[in-house]
């Protein structure tokens, strides 16, 4: 196993090399310098090589793309709103291709994915960057709070219009119309990361958002009238309005699908509608220095509306090193697999399944040949796995699954099933994740799994593990997990339920001596924290926790003073050994009885306090 | 060109009893009888014959249809809005298919089309209805009126669900959150047609909707507030509403796509959230007693929210018979082409265009070996015909062209293309066509037409005539046209431009001697109206209104006192013989000078004031 791991790396450092060998395109032949709309001349340079054998070079330069004369179609992309899609590199079917960006700026207006990589092999992407003209959200500055009435001013910047409509504030970007503020969250500005309890600062959540109504005061400054706030928020704090769910997620910068062996390195994304990338059903990737950051010399307080890099279903070495991911509306890494529900048991070797996320909608869950594992639906716990036939698409939610031999009699409607044949090892390595909203990384990943040297700062969990068949239906009880020599600096500031590392599979029951998730490592990791909880654990058979340093900061006001650093509940071989701590909590751990069976505890830990 | 005509009628005539004679399924075997939904039911049946020579019958009953387990697929529908759909027929490629529903109902719920007939031949429907549980749309009456404040109350029917958020109206139905009131029109409960002069009454146009504002009064009831009514409705008359413009038209009753041969017969559409029937690139249609109608033993003043029936690129024959049209938001029929505008003229034989209209993105324009004419940007004269040797879509509204032969070199950008291999044979008689928003038939039809026997009232005009390359892109100028033994009741009632007749193609310049329309005999029709305007023509070679008789009803005050019964412009050979005329208009006729140069009146035709 281990010999294989390293041939699949040796690979993925080599195939740049394998690629350069190639014919060399150079873009200025196809009139893309002085270009207006640069997205024809990629498109008939990709023409010109039949999406083969060839490496399309850049002058080095600023180029500008649009949809209207860009390949288009229909496009499913999971956690992300489907729609008919607009794509200025559509590497559909192609191998061998490098696009070497020399450095050049890649300027995108109106909704499209710039990148697309589908069906397509030994590709590799470097030396660019990808901005949008136009924000895909709306920026304003609390200007006055009016303590008495309990509302504020807000002054907009008009970087993209705004105006108010009756007594509701709507917004247009890149030639969508958002008719309502939807989705938002507070940033500080002397931070430039999400505002310590931004939770408080929500101005109705969800549906609710429609019923905010504001008054214009002068152009561009609007008060808010009937926020749900908690607590007025500081003059000066920055709230950014992303649009209702369902309607921003349709642009993100990249999707890479059923591919293999792609390279994607010296990358800048400062912009995009959705995550910086997206890959699903793709074997082998590694992104070396591929950064979703805020751009210099710009106000913009954002980078992508949802996470910076996302991996579902991909298998093979993902290897994520070098990179910072700042300031997104969402994670900064997540790696799952995806769980369907079934509906109706058709006979013996025949389900019919569904996809209850609307953002998993149209997913290519599965191929004949690939390995399906059935799950209870409560305990989420496997039943066993069997070899699928064939699968139809009944609908976009609605599948029909044939398997080679007759399936359990165990199991019921409403059980899950999730596809084991697709998920990859993974290496993240050497990374900056800081400032954005929601985790650093989400992991729920089969097979072996490595985190190290990375620096983590989030406004909820830096690592947060979650299996549920519930709300997001994203899949993967690890097995092999090793977290190392990472710094956590402050997280969850943001007023939400978490630790630093949160390993919370959603069960909602437990079967006693079973459990989800299996061998993760936690060690030499530097936790420099303003809050008490490092560690919150259920459903672990084998955690190590040890030689940790745990040092309080004084950043923000401790907002879980009550809890200990270190939670486990219905954990089995738990070890907790050489950690040190520094500072004020008085409760250092809060083990169970069932997991404190198995449980190896180093009673002195310097810094500890017993219990 | 007769005998052939008559050779496909006769085919229209025999198909059903060809399909008749195929395998028997009944549905009940299905388990239909008492199933909660149906669509999976009719599902498998087509699946057990694989789409072929079968006859499926329905137990007489009521069946329901939901979307959850229907066939979806992402599909374009012309004059509709594109989105992932869901079809509770998908008869796509089959082959000798008839579906009897034996009068049974059908009954649906949430966003679908009921039926989708694509890449399929000889396909009989009939003996059923289609209608939804929850309409399309919101209905309210006029409660109370202030003529002070210039406001009125609404009683807002709660057939489906209704909101005020902060001072908006906004409704949810099948499924489908509707923020906005969006399009509107207001209808009178004595006549249950639109009301008269109904343009009065309209909140505000386009998106000025999203900014009428409401307050509630009670449960059910809200005063509008700041309408840009012209005048205050009267209490009673009914407002529809059916949201805004590219969110209302995602689900019509049928789409009949790139078929042959069908036969739609004693169907009745009570609703849809578009059209009644569109078929678009399909060969031979016969409908006969396929109506749309307001369902008895209801409060619902609506059927479709758009078309009865559009027919885009048909050719065969499309006969159309002893059907009712009746309460839809847009035309009775519509038979048209489509235009593309040229964007690029790439080389020799190579174009690109574009299709301009949202409505029109993604239509399968043409195939390798369709005659495309050329079309003059201004004139919409035609230049040339080329046959088309491959077409490929870079995006829904973007496609590249390329032709056997060299293109002329006249041919500029903005010029427009048709598809004249796709045109029909239409015959159009024994219909109704009645209450209606907007006209009774559009016809741009290259080929023959016969529009006889019918009685059209509608809000706008009965048959109108309108090429345009600016707004709707519909083609099709006629070359042989008539309207016979049709009786016209009241007309243009609604307050907008138009004639009962109205040939109006839509040119921005004229070139002397040469006329977008050729053909049109028009004669022994009755016309009982209660304004002026009878016919209405510009840019006609060989126009003739013959035997035709003009009774002026009381039904409303006149609303264009001044108009002439006739008006020409630009016109070539007209002949105005043996008409009669009854009524109060002082001028009959108006003719300008170049249509006079060739103009055959008769002086003495009786009641015929001379101008």
């Amino acid at each position: 196993m281990k010999f294989r791991f390293f041939v699949q790396l040796l690979f993925l450092s080599f195939s740049i090399a394998v690629v350069s060998a190639q014919k060399i395109v150079n873009l200025s032949d196809f009139n893309i310098v002085g270009s207006k709309d640069a997205t024809p001349c990629v498109y008939e340079a990709l023409k010109s090589v039949e999406g083969k054998d060839a490496k399309l070079v850049f002058p080095k330069g600023i180029y500008h793309f649009y949809p209207d004369k860009a390949f288009g179609k229909y496009h499913a992309i999971t956690n992300h709103d489907n729609s008919y899609k607009y794509f200025a590199f559509p590497l559909i079917n192609c191998k061998n291709i490098e696009i070497d960006g020399q450095g050049s700026e890649f300027i995108f207006h109106g909704v499209m994915t710039p990148v697309l990589v589908e069906n397509s092999e030994n590709i590799t992407l470097k030396n660019f960057s990808i901005d949008w003209q136009e924000p895909f959200y709306l920026q304003a500055k609390v200007a006055s709070v009016d303590t008495q009435n309990k509302t504020f001013d807000l002054f907009i910047s008009n970087e993209i219009r705004h105006q108010i409509e009756g007594n509701r504030l709507s917004f247009s970007t890149n030639g969508l119309y958002i008719p309502f503020l939807g989705e938002h969250i507070v940033f500080d500005p002397k931070t430039k990361a999400v505002a310590y309890n931004s939770i408080n600062y929500n101005l109705g959540s969800k549906n609710a958002n429609r019923l905010i109504e504001v008054k214009a005061v002068e152009k561009n400054r609007c008060t808010v009238l009937n926020s749900s706030v908690k607590q007025l928020p500081k003059v000066g704090y920055i709230y950014v309005f992303k649009g209702p769910n369902g309607m921003n997620r349709f642009a993100p910068a990249m999707h890479l699908s059923s591919s293999k062996n792609l390279n994607l390195t010296n990358i800048n994304i400062y912009q995009a509608g959705g995550m910086g990338l997206i890959a699903e059903k793709t074997e082998n990737i590694h992104l070396n220095s591929f950064n979703v950051k805020l751009r210099e010399g710009t106000n913009r307080i954002l980078t992508t509306t949802a996470d910076a890099t996302h991996f579902c279903n991909c298998k093979g070495v993902v290897l994520i090193e070098n990179c910072l991911f700042e300031n997104m509306l969402d994670d900064g890494s997540n790696i799952h697999g995806t769980y369907m529900r079934i509906s109706e048991i058709v006979n013996n070797n025949t389900i019919r399944v569904r996809l209850v996320h609307p953002q998993q909608w149209d997913y290519n869950f599965a191929s004949s040949g690939d390995s399906i594992e059935f799950i209870q639906n409560k305990t989420l716990l496997p039943v066993a796995s069997y070899r699928l036939k064939s699968v139809t698409k009944i609908n976009e939610k609605f599948y029909e699954i044939t398997f080679e031999n007759d399936i359990p009699e165990s199991v019921k409607i409403d059980d899950g099933i999730e596809n084991i044949s697709w998920y990859p090892k993974l290496i993240f390595r050497n990374n900056v994740v800081r400032n954005n909203r929601a985790r650093s990384i989400l992991i729920s990943n089969r097979y072996k799994t490595i985190i190290e040297n990375n620096s983590f700062s989030s406004m909820m969990s830096s690592v947060l593990f979650e299996g549920d068949m519930n709300y997001w239906h994203e899949s993967g009880a690890v097995n092999d997990v090793v977290i190392r020599n990472n710094k956590f600096h402050d997280n969850v500031y943001g007023g939400g339920k978490g630790s630093v590392i949160w390993i919370n599979p959603r069960l909602d029951s437990i079967v006693s001596g079973q459990y989800y998730e299996r061998n993760i490592r936690i060690e030499n990791n530097s936790f420099e924290t303003f809050d008490n909880s490092i560690l919150n654990a259920k459903s672990v058979n084998g955690l190590i926790f040890k030689n940790n340093s745990i040092v309080e900061t004084k950043t923000y006001p401790k907002l879980n003073p009550e809890l200990p650093a270190i939670n486990m509940q219905n954990c089995s071989n738990i070890v907790i050994q050489g950690n040190t701590y520094q500072g004020s909590s008085k409760r250092m751990i809060d083990i169970d009885n069932q997991s404190k069976v198995t449980l190896v505890l180093d009673n002195n830990q310097k810094g500890f306090k017993v219990n």
